[in-house]
């Protein structure tokens, strides 16, 4: 069954079909195409794959597809290119194209550089809408959006911005800075692509100007590519909160070797959390020994403080990554997390002393629910905690992961519960 | 000091300002502005601060501001009234708000219906470019976007779309129905909120339509709206993966029982899988009594199953999620998990005999070894499948969360471990 495609469908579909085929197969079908086409559905063919099918390509092929593709899209593929594929399309390219890739190329990723594009229209403050409406007609294929168009003085500062529909709707004669936005929202070059990303979902625009330290326009980020950014952002979030690696690439296709090394590191770290629970159950040994039934319970213990923490960790980095929750908001969060942690232990030491009674009688049992609220306490006080002081030593507050905030919790816990059974039982 | 609001600010940072002040002084501050901007502004502000604020308003106060919103976001409004508030403002509606309203705010939430708007332009196939444009101008003022308008038969089916910027460059003769994209992208109107989000994400088009099964055109949900709706599931998705009930309030402002509530139930939950875990060990009491250093290692093992399992099951929530991975995946998935966790599992047991078998000598360290290689194993494959489970039973995959892969890995560890060491060090 031949595959076919269809040069009117939407180019993620296309792309969506190719990425399903072999790479030398999919540039076969996509060569066929006309290159501006072939241009959008690159933009939309995941990165491994880029790179595959380019060394299908001749250099003519790869040059003229380069040259057709939105600014931000080619920009990222350059930047995956070996050196020796970079030095070969350079010279291919038209003078503006490459000084254009070379720059946008040159941002570091993560930052409001590395995702903004130059396809913008921009106007100046003295033109007429009418003069506005002719320019944007004769620029308009080649812009991502001109739908808001930017106004610039001369040394490109950007004073303003304008709606393609107030020029429209504007007698034929005002002024371009009659009817501009003169303060629009803007975000700086080296910004968090994650801040960007929520600055276009805050104010609900179509695209962003990214300007540098002197107010000259250096690019826009548009729409579709905060939204990338976020979801980006939000799988690394929580991978991390999962104590899992960054992964590169699909998770579908991804290597075992790939996947082995995003886990091997948390796991190992993590055994030296869970080497001090044990050495705390070592040191307890005694105690165990004269009271085996204290066992039971040890596994309940330790992990209802772990999930209570991972609870509380897990509502804390998000509201932190969303911007909900400050790091000075810490101080409040702590005094509320108390009262509502010591209720969810009493609430669980009640639950278990039951069980208490009945497995190792009202001594045992004292002992578990008041270990059982200490422990839940101690667990969410931690994992509250925890992304806070990450934020603060600058750090990632998802690291702030279920797994690390059990492991300390289970630590805490042996120790909790087994000294409140040595002084309850032996003293 | 007195707060100040510049009716020319973005209404979204108006909204900010507005949300650290009591309700009855924000009222008074955001009532001196022109009701457009008050309309504009409401729509920014939290749904709890809304019904605050409603209740400082007036009847043609409130009337006013409903009438002036945006209609996806006055139906929210009206869906958070009272009952009595609802009966008081609808009859001093005009009909056809009346009906607008009542029409938005009966879509079940999550669904495309909720979230989409009635604000869009229509054009009809056989009108001009001109006629088209002349009739955008008239309606622009109301409308979310008029940059994609959407050309209907005169039953309202929906036969294509059209950019403004087509309109604009094209002969003003030119007939609408040969300048639109006749085979546009939509979704059904009881879609997913997500899948419909993840629709604009995929396309990078500024709005959906939604239609009914009849394909005729109900509303368009627009990029903004896209993005809060994959920020709101996503933050779905991180606090069911760390076992946290949903909260419908901000973060920042919740109160403790609702904190309380959104906790217990897990908390209370997982009691019963560590309890599990409490009676493997009771089970094996005498086995633990002969060879006390066995217990060194049991928090260890039991924690790094639970880890592996925890990583495995968040990068699958996440790729199901996103649409990476999809519920047939699942056995090639599976495939792949069996030997990545092999292959975590022999480093970590390698990492541990040296430690068993200076803590326990050599019989020690085998059962060590041998049980971190089973359970890292088992621990995977349920933390990796679960999700898959879960999803195939029509829940949430997010319900395999990172401390309900603990509490099964914790139970199934504790089994494993005694297990061998009874064989080995009894056999
Ligand atoms: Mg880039
Ligand atoms: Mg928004
Ligand atoms: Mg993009
Ligand atoms: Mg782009
Ligand atoms: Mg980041
Ligand atoms: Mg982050
Ligand atoms: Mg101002
Ligand atoms: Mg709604
Ligand atoms: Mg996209
Ligand atoms: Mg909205
Ligand atoms: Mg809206
Ligand atoms: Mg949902
Ligand atoms: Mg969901």
């Amino acid at each position: 069954l031949a595959i076919t495609i269809d040069a009117e469908d939407h180019p993620a579909d296309i792309a969506h079909t190719l990425s399903e085929m072999d790479p030398g197969e999919a540039w076969k079908l996509l060569c066929a195409l006309p290159v501006s086409v072939q241009a959008d559905v690159f933009g939309y063919i995941e990165p491994e794959l880029q790179a595959e099918t380019i060394e299908h390509m001749t250099r003519p092929q790869l040059t003229a597809l380069i040259t057709e593709m939105d600014a931000d899209d080619r920009a990222d593929v350059y930047n995956r290119l070996s050196e020796e594929q970079q030095e070969m399309i350079l010279p291919a390219l038209a003078h503006v194209e490459r000084e254009n890739i070379r720059k946008l190329a040159s941002y570091e990723e993560g930052t409001a550089g590395a995702i903004m594009t130059s396809d913008y229209a921009t106007l100046k403050p003295d033109m007429t809408a009418k003069e506005a409406i002719a320019q944007l007609r004769l620029e308009a294929p080649d812009k991502e959006t001109i739908y808001r168009t930017y106004v610039l003085k001369d040394d490109r500062e950007l004073i303003g911005t304008v709606r393609l529909a107030d020029l429209i709707l504007a007698p034929p004669s005002r002024k371009v800075s009659a009817l501009m936005d003169d303060d629009p929202v803007f975000v700086h070059v080296d910004d968090d692509q994650e801040s960007v990303a929520r600055t276009v979902a805050k104010y609900d625009i179509l695209a962003v100007p990214v300007v540098d330290a002197q107010h000259h326009l250096l690019g826009i980020v548009t729409h579709d590519d905060a939204i990338d950014a976020l979801e980006e952002e939000a799988t690394e979030d929580f991978l991390r909160l999962g104590a899992h690696g960054d992964i590169d690439e699909s998770v579908r296709s991804a290597g075992i070797f790939t996947l082995y090394r995003a886990r091997i590191v948390w796991l190992v770290l993590l055994v030296f959390g869970n080497l001090l629970s044990g050495f705390g159950i070592a040191y307890f040994e005694d105690t165990i020994a004269a009271h085996i039934a204290l066992i039971f319970f040890l596994p309940l213990l330790i992990a209802s403080g772990g999930n209570a923490g991972a609870q509380a960790a897990t509502l804390m980095v998000r509201a932190l990554a969303t911007g909900e929750v400050r790091s000075r908001d810490w101080g409040r969060m702590l005094g509320r997390e108390f009262l509502v942690a010591a209720a969810l232990g009493i609430t669980m030491a009640l639950a278990v002393s039951g069980i208490g009674v009945f497995r190792g009688g009202t001594d045992i049992a004292m002992v578990v629910a008041s270990s059982m609220i200490i422990i839940v306490l101690v667990g969410s006080l931690i994992g509250m905690s925890l992304p806070f002081v990450l934020s603060r030593l600058n750090l990632d507050p998802a690291t702030a992961s279920a797994p690390l905030v059990t492991s300390i919790a289970d630590a805490t816990g042996v120790v909790i519960y087994f000294t409140i059974a040595s002084v309850v039982l032996f003293g």
